[in-house]
């Protein structure tokens, strides 16, 4: 498990939320294990320009890569704002800790900051999954 | 719901996927039940260029809304090629008929264009859901 986590840390270094902070292009994809597992499945819409965004999303990909249970992420942001992240948890019990954790972050930012318009947390076991 | 049906259909027509083919801008959050309902989690990479990407995805945004359970769909597609689509169903039946019916898609289109590199899908129930 350690060695898992290892590899999806590694892993997050390139993954598309730092790719859309930097600049990079990455594969993207997280190497999850069979199922059963979770996801908390993040949609949000940022308004225009940057206004603090970038900073909040290295923290929030600095906190991720840090808890409890994480198994990897996948994240995208279109050129009109809306976003999906889809984090993958051990547990039910890791994924609820983060979204807690990350509502948290985003309270604190939505205090002081205007990006995220609105947003969605959802939080789903995965039964099944079938990679290419 | 005929009636929730008939929303999120009309509301598909402005959805993400629809803005990636033909360039608009739009909301792009689904507008789901309560929970328990069930999630489809595509990952895909494209290829470089359209290669005929727009085709299909109109193709599979006409199909999608017409498949008995739908409730909405989420979807973006970053500028180096990663996307995300997440598709809500009522029921894990109805998610795994659609999951069948996209790698159908899918595999036909694989045998003649080039376009997905990658995929991943992933069937999930929802079991708790934060819409702010």
């Amino acid at each position: 498990m350690e060695k898992l986590l290892a590899v999806n840390k590694s892993y997050l270094i390139v993954s598309p939320i730092v790719s859309s902070v930097i600049g990079m292009s990455s594969a993207g994809f997280a190497e999850t294990p069979p199922p059963p597992y979770y996801a908390v499945i993040f949609t949000s819409r940022c308004t225009k320009g940057d206004n603090g965004y970038s900073e909040t999303s290295d923290k929030i990909v600095t906190l991720v890569a840090q808890q409890p249970g994480f198994l990897g992420v996948e994240s995208v942001r279109g050129a009109d704002g809306l976003g999906i992240t889809v984090s993958y948890w051990a547990s039910e019990e890791d994924g609820l800790r983060w979204r807690r954790n990350a509502e948290h972050q985003l309270a604190q930012q939505l205090g002081k900051k205007t990006w995220y318009q609105d947003y969605s947390l959802r939080v789903a076991e995965v039964k099944r999954s079938y990679i290419k």
